[in-house]
């Protein structure tokens, strides 16, 4: 079935991308994995390219776009299987320029938003720590309020870009007894006094990608940056969260997409038993099975990524876009590292690089189980 | 996500299907399943609502309506759990006048178009035969050619409104050296001398749905029965496929909305240790992701009827809809019986119903395996 | 490998078994199920031949076998497909008659052991209530102390033999405050007054073993009729359920077994594009995955049965055999059914009625869910 | 249920690795795999312990044991998540050794044994070429007969222990038409001319397992290197598979035992939403079913190693265990990933690296696909 998502322009866009990913992604993706790092000249690139900000406002130098540029992005960089980068292109344009557009002030904005489209400014955003996963309320970071600012106590654990970022958006306990509305959104700044950072990660996947602990010892921020409301944190996070499972819904499909199209290419290349291996019926069933559950969570992701254009995708249909899409990923990744036999076992194989990394895709962004949890609960309040 | 599928006219018809099924068709749902027979009399009621011939022509005597219209039938119809009348109507507006409208002539048309609409005349297609499955270069019906006409021998098989019917599509080898060029297809009409019918086949579901033998003794059939062209039997089938295929799925994604919906309320009905079923998170995850699969699936089926009514929908996409579909039916409703526990397996509960009706939808229509062999072919060939 | 489960008297004994399934179960089959109950002569033929009481004690007229003998009974009745007698006569043997054996008086024993055994006397046991599943502590029938014995009210459902039982053991409330000590077994015979049977239902399968609703309005049960202690009903319950389970997930081997080597037989015989189907790869893989999965199940049921006679089949253990079995039992049948094609959804093929009576059996004798609960909560306390 | 493999003999073994693991396998662990290379001195003192040769005779100087003894190894190694060094042990003792005990003249034996079992000589076997998977047929390294012994020309890949093997049995074609008798084993030294070792291959996983491409160019190797037949290389390696692929499902269960249990553990420390994880009905789901899993599993490898040591393990038995076991290492080690949410994807936790180590399970020794074909094929000739 053709498919109806993009116009004209979001093709145009494709090229721009296809050209950006050819000259400045592929022929440095091993060696970022090997360094454990991302150069950043890849984001200034990219900001120069118009590839970053892509769904902010003109106003504020962004492309003012909608959704299906940051789904070119995803469907580019997935053929390129640069999971790491397009995780943290994603941490910065789906989530973090989103959060100072959505509650930055205008001088927060001006101050922040032209460095990180511009690629020249990263940021994090600083929710889990040691002990506490996808239930925020555990969250024992705190913010003192003090004269002309706050002082932020505690650590954090999983920040993605945690060692890169120029800016940290970190969540704080500002109000012991409030419950949910005693948290807030602080922006920590790479040379604050007492923030530190601790070691890069080392993770079953996503290499380059660098995810760190940091360390937050009486450091003080001033008041012009806290973002959005002084114990208004949680809600706002919660506000954002449809979005970022969307973008891991949108990269699941992108990776998934390439995966299996080089899949399809290996077992026509790959000869056993005096065939090409994509002449044996379980070839043929496998990518079959897999070509259709790719096709049905597609359409599904499509339509999710319209709904949140109109500004209509709800949470429970973010989160139902979310562990499915990451399921179908693993699975289908799962099944091409098996129909690359010992290849498929090789890093230098794509299929191998793609099945360490997409395995994080079901934990983070609010695990399976939590989407689980947030889709049941509303189907038992009567609200699907 | 708001289904964007449907205009008002489409809910307007919906409305009337709705009284029609409450009518005509729930009050006598057991006793159909007890006789194993449905009367004919839903037929007629059916006729009169104009509920049949949906997507024939008006100049025909159809309503000239989109595959949407025959979507709020499947679900209207899921809702009731009918599954034996919704397999019994869709082989009528679905596949067989689609066939006296694409290959008939205008005389043929004019003859069996106007009574099938009213629900006076039920027609059935014959193309399994004992011995041959899926694999219709097997089928050993032959027709001779005689003067003003043909004369059919041989018997089939699996035959839905076999019963019933009172005239029968019936796939013959008409040039025994023709490959499959060698196949016509002729109208035996119910009072034909030498056609009788076998019995009424026993079967694991849709207990009212007549399901019967063939027999053909000698059968004269005239050449004004001839549908399509003589030797073009096996291309014109292969055509009407993929709507066949897509009407498969379209009742699973009726039927699995219509349990999963009876499910929900069943767990908040009913308790066990103290507290509605819906509270353990069991349950809770079970729905959640019955949930997500019914919409992914939804949504996939919901663009293929787009596909359908644009005249683009393939074989390959249909294939793709409808294993997958019919899958995704059969894991719903097992699932949702076992959350009734002793109850699911209870045929007074729709839920044990629907789990003895939908087994048959991964066999008919090509069985799941013939769609993953088209999928697969059709990758390998580079057209996927 | 070779199964080391049996000595040369199983060997013997099953030769037996074989010919009384051979005389007199295999040509009633189709009977039964259309009659929807089984005929009470098979009992009396089985207890002649010696094929009920296996595993009763000598001295009360059993043979005193240890449980292979069952075993042996399970396989043969599978390779008639014989769910509804097996499922009725494992009632007896596995469940009803280890009570008596347990804790029945020498005067109980001598009343009731002898004529079951000799399949004169058919026993069931009413533990399920409308409205309480596999929660026992939700039961409301009631028996009050009266001078010389019981006087019940309340009504069971689900209940196996229920049309044809001639003695029902009945889980009584006798101490409404007294919690789990609450529960006492009352034998209520036949014709006592206030004892009816309601109707048999309609179940998806096990179409020939009856299964009813039970009524007791003023029963009056002599105090002869306790079995077991006053109270002591829930201990008692809960002590017999490992054999109850070990005995769904022997049928669940048995038939898993037959329906697959039936399968075999049949792809070897059919034909499709020209060539057995058993020489498609996508036959021979789900061939093997089925082969292997059963002999993995195999091997721990018998391990199972061995740890059953040495006394030693703890709770957790019977609900591992329980849930695992009666799942692989569901998914071998169902990709059984699939490799028939059209014949896997007719009745008059085994495996078209084995679908349908298979369902079952991941609900009866404690849900999946339940068997679940208990082994997790076994892990919670560090006891597995 | 009780395990019933083991003798005291097997525990007082067990002491004995477990202490070995605990003063040379784990404080190790995490320096082998950043330097993506084992020391060659555990390999010594393992030698030392007498935990090499295990199954080898004692006139061998091997510990004359049964497989037991071996699942022993795996079963501590599991605990200790060793999957680089376990496979590079079962390499030797499963494999290796057995060759060259089945194979070996005596000179040859009493040249390679007692190096081999005192961990001074570590071999390795060349099966695999690039562009040659499991179909050996298509081996293209050549040896051509020279006075004295044969020249060897060729490359192979995937190589185990490629790097520090100091011996390598390499598969080669000494005669082009000779078909499947046209292999001979011919045993490459360390410091024979022409004999080259590739770089070090990146894997998925087990890092610190070295895995290598070999080159040979007109390597000469003297006819008392022949180990076997000439020509009879297809069928001695035929021969040893079954134990090859029996050792990768003693591995399986070895390994995801230990997950499994340190998982329950991880479940029962770690809080959320104010509660121990392992209380939420979810998470005890999944240590059920993978417990049960577990143990059925463990039950058919137990009796796959009696029916080895008894010398009737088949080749399709031996398949059997294979896929199954590699299977469900891999879903139980996916699900222990998930209940450790962002953890269970950082590398510092033993489940994290069980992940990246386990995939291969499905690939090496014969590809999952080929087990099924074993298996199969065997069904299909009426042999299972």
């Amino acid at each position: 079935m053709k498919r109806d998502l993009y116009t004209a322009d979001h093709e145009a866009f494709r090229q721009v991308v296809r050209e950006f990913v050819a000259r400045e992604v592929t022929p440095n993706l091993e060696r970022w994995d090997q360094q454990r790092l991302i150069d950043r000249d890849v984001w200034l690139a990219a900001g120069k390219q118009g590839i970053l900000g892509l769904t902010a406002p003109e106003h504020l130098g962004g492309a003012g776009g909608d959704y299906r540029f940051r789904m070119v992005v995803h469907e580019e960089l997935g053929k390129a299987f640069a999971s790491s980068l397009a995780s943290s292109f994603s941490l910065q344009d789906d989530i973090l320029i989103p959060y100072v557009v959505e509650l930055g002030t205008e001088q927060q904005q001006q101050r922040w938003l032209p460095p990180m489209i511009a690629g020249e400014l990263i940021m994090a955003v600083a929710m889990t720590e040691p002990g506490t996963g996808s239930d925020l309320q555990g969250i024992r970071t705190s913010a003192a309020k003090v004269d002309g600012g706050w002082v932020v106590n505690g650590a954090k654990t999983f920040i993605t870009s945690g060692i890169q970022s120029d800016v940290v958006i970190t969540v704080c306990r500002t109000d012991p007894g409030g419950g949910p509305r005693g948290f807030t959104l602080l922006a920590v700044e790479r040379d604050f006094a007492g923030f530190t950072r601790g070691r890069k990660l080392d993770k079953v996947g996503l290499d380059a990608q660098d995810t760190a602990e940091l360390f937050f010892e009486n450091v003080f921020v001033p008041d012009a940056n806290v973002l959005g409301e002084v114990g208004g944190g949680f809600a706002q996070l919660k506000r954002m969260l449809p979005l970022e499972r969307l973008s891991i819904a949108a990269w699941a499909v992108g990776l998934a997409s390439a995966v299996l199209a080089d899949t399809v290419e290996y077992t026509k290349a790959r000869t056993a038993f005096g065939q090409p291996i994509i002449d044996f019926q379980n070839t043929r069933f496998e990518l079959a099975e897999m070509t259709t559950e790719l096709n049905v969570t597609r359409s599904f992701i499509d339509r999710a990524i319209e709904a949140h254009n109109a500004g209509e995708l709800s949470d429970v249909d973010a989160a139902q876009a979310k562990w499915w899409a990451a399921e179908m990923q693993n699975r289908v990744v799962d099944r091409c590292v098996q129909l690359h036999g010992g290849y498929g076992f090789m890093l230098e194989y794509p299929v191998g690089r793609a099945y360490r990394d997409s395995r994080v895709q079901k934990i983070f962004g609010g695990t399976n189980e939590i989407m689980k949890h947030i889709i049941g609960r509303s189907i038992a309040a009567g609200r699907v």
